[in-house]
């Protein structure tokens, strides 16, 4: 294991910046989906025409992998062997994620807006949902629970699990594992934008679905992207960019768990984003040292490293500040390792999930916690919520009229639609309480 | 006025067609978006570069309209004088819309997952969010009380109201009266792509937004698919297609209602869907001849005319194959005039806003039941809800966890992590429980 020393983080203190420096800092790496699209596209339109012959020439060409079938329901693959404690764990999650999504079921909504005028709202799964759990080098059946388990609740009828095959052509058992467990109905032996094209339109093996989640790389993005605004007639959960995670500490966070906070996302890619918001007394260079420290000795150090090199520090004078940074930078991820901990969320804004006090490290709700790991990325936690039992369901409105109702309400609509111009609306109203046209 | 016959409706049998035939007949005319976007990116584009003074170009060309502010904070704008008659109909639907959307506040959710794992999800209002209120020939003052009063609910900071300028430089009386009533705080007086681009970019004098809202013609349309896959940083509701009705009546369904509902939809534009599901025993010809006198006394006739003549008529042998037919057209607006319409609502899984029973038409849901009449339209029912509260919130979870909590999910988590290969993670956990690295 080299020595090498991290560089310093660049470190900033808040007060000292103008707004448009604030906001300089928040900005994310920009993504060229110009030319990613220009490789993207073909790859959807040939998946679009050609179907399975076309999956399986890509997944030949990407990934080295000669697929016999693309898509298979999934009771024709045999329950993986695990070990004990794998099961355990896995099963665990489940249990959490299944307990704090099911808490998500909307109550029964109704309101009569006027006597004999009854709203409801009501609630129905989409029915056919795609999945696509990212595979290659890294095994991801965390991801499978995160989407597979809210669509179980929900009550999808067709949920595609895509996932890039390994070497040799199978699925990775703890992915297959937690897919059995969490009702995936089909697996698509594929990555990339073609398993993405692939869901989208549908092929001979594979079910069209309605709609397409999950984290992927930039083409998995950029084919979503693309696909959303085609005419294949699906939605996708939101736009991805890489993980982030930002941490604010207070003077008495330990340094050593502010480091192993920054350095679990700093792990995931060369491009995730990691910044630590300081409070008044926070030793940054104890924290540096304990990076540099544990950073040599973690297997995937040098991707850490590459991460931590464009990774800044913003020193803040208090709790305002510090918040209104987070609230600004949008972060997927907000560890907020102070002693108040709960005094922070009521000034907390805009973020994918919040990972409050000092004994809760990002990692749980990444894997077990209950919360959903699937969040909005890239400063969209300003508009965006994580995945959740909604991403798996729609809402109708449902109105039922009395006649007494029609009366209530009619002569307002009447009187709104002729406003409009709109004579054939305020007809329909008119005809039917038996007003002169 | 003429006496013109409307040419018979298309009618098909649906026990006689194929599964592709179904489909057929649910499949929406064919949107070129590839040639408006040649049309709108240039526009989008420039406003970006040169915004206000690109937006007054184009008003002018587009419009006819010189602005010479192009956004306004609303309390520089005066209060509009209406009628005493209109006012009341505006504060009814206003009422309505506010109990009914007042209704859609989420519970606060908390679980403990495991003992002193604690999760919950929090709600908070978009901060900034441009609602796009269609203008010109039409006034749909409508249109602003059905995303202004959620957005108010909700606790949107700013709410900005673009809508085209009247040929006098002027907002329509009526959509001030209910942008100021609903809590908008800035108009932007502009239309089209100009305008939705000046909200997502933000100019001199408009606020850069967040999310876009709302229904528009098909170069808006174009301009908020382009953007939300832009660098802008902005969400939409959802993409829009023509508005559409499917009805479904039965054998005692009044000819007249049934005719008035139908052309209530055809009046919108040449381009509006309209669908009739008969059951057994309807008398065809009586509907068809009530469309064809009641359209000649419409001053809108010509334009329902023309939604009419690809209009069609499915004749369904029961309650199954109607509910079915009207599940793979998956409707905007879906009218339920049969007897028994409330034991109709489990059967029915896609459709923007339902209308149950023979007091029910249409018409109230566009203005004043209190429902919203921003939906899906184009076959989106299948996996896009209409906007409600939940259109302008976003949700974040929260996990804290006691030592103790980090003690019983911990293990799990630093399995699921080693599975992973994510060995940060996992020792964001051991250290803090003093276990071995």
């Amino acid at each position: 294991m080299t020595a090498e020393r991290v560089s310093s983080l660049k470190t900033y203190t808040a007060s000292e910046l103008s707004t448009a420096d604030l906001l300089a800092l928040t900005a994310r790496p920009r993504i060229n989906f110009g030319s990613i699209l220009d490789t993207v596209t073909p790859i959807v339109e040939n998946v679009r025409r050609r179907g399975d012959a076309a999956v399986k020439e890509y997944t030949s060409r990407f990934d080295g992998v000669e697929l016999s079938s693309v898509c298979v329901p999934i009771e024709e693959l045999e329950d993986p062997e695990l070990s004990a404690e794998s099961k355990e764990a896995f099963d665990i999650a489940y249990d959490n994620i299944k307990a704090f999504h099911e808490a998500q079921r909307s109550a029964p909504l109704e309101v009569e807006t006027m006597p004999g005028v009854r709203c409801r709202r009501v609630t129905r799964p989409i029915g056919a949902v795609g999945i696509y759990v990212p595979g290659g080098t890294a095994v991801l059946p965390s991801s499978t629970l995160m989407m597979a388990v809210p669509a179980q609740i929900a009550g999808c009828r067709t949920v595609v699990m895509a996932t890039p095959p390994r070497k040799d052509g199978q699925v990775t058992p703890e992915v297959l594992y937690c897919a059995k467990k969490a009702g995936v109905t089909h697996v698509l032996m594929a990555g990339g934008a073609q398993a993405v094209a692939a869901l989208a339109w549908g092929t001979e093996s594979c079910p069209k679905v309605d709609k397409l989640l999950g984290p992927g790389n930039q083409y998995v993005t950029a084919a979503k992207m693309l696909l959303q605004n085609s005419e294949a007639m699906v939605s996708i959960d939101m736009p991805a960019g890489p993980s982030e995670v930002l941490v604010i500490a207070d003077a008495d966070a330990s340094p050593a768990h502010v480091a192993a906070d920054l350095l679990s996302q700093a792990e995931h890619g060369p491009d995730s984003q990691v910044v630590l918001v300081a409070l008044p007394g926070v030793d940054l260079a104890a924290v540096e040292e304990e990076i540099d420290c544990q950073c040599n000795a973690l297997p995937r150090g040098d991707v850490a490293r590459k991460a931590l090199s464009h990774s800044c520090i913003v020193v803040a004078k208090d709790k305002a500040e510090a918040a209104e940074f987070s609230n600004m930078y949008a972060p997927e991820h907000l560890i907020v390792n102070v002693e108040d901990a709960e005094d922070w969320l009521p000034l907390l804004d805009n973020a994918g999930s919040v990972f409050l006090g000092r004994w809760t490290p990002e990692s749980v709700g990444d894997y077990a916690s209950g919360t959903n790991h699937v969040l909005p990325t890239y400063g969209y936690a300003r508009m965006y919520s994580g995945v959740s039992l909604d991403t798996f369901q729609k809402k109708m409105t449902v109105q039922s009229l009395t006649l007494e109702g029609l009366r209530n309400v009619g002569p307002a609509v009447a009187h709104m639609a002729a406003v409009e111009g709109l004579d054939a609306h305020r007809r329909a109203v008119t005809m039917r309480l038996g007003l002169p046209n």
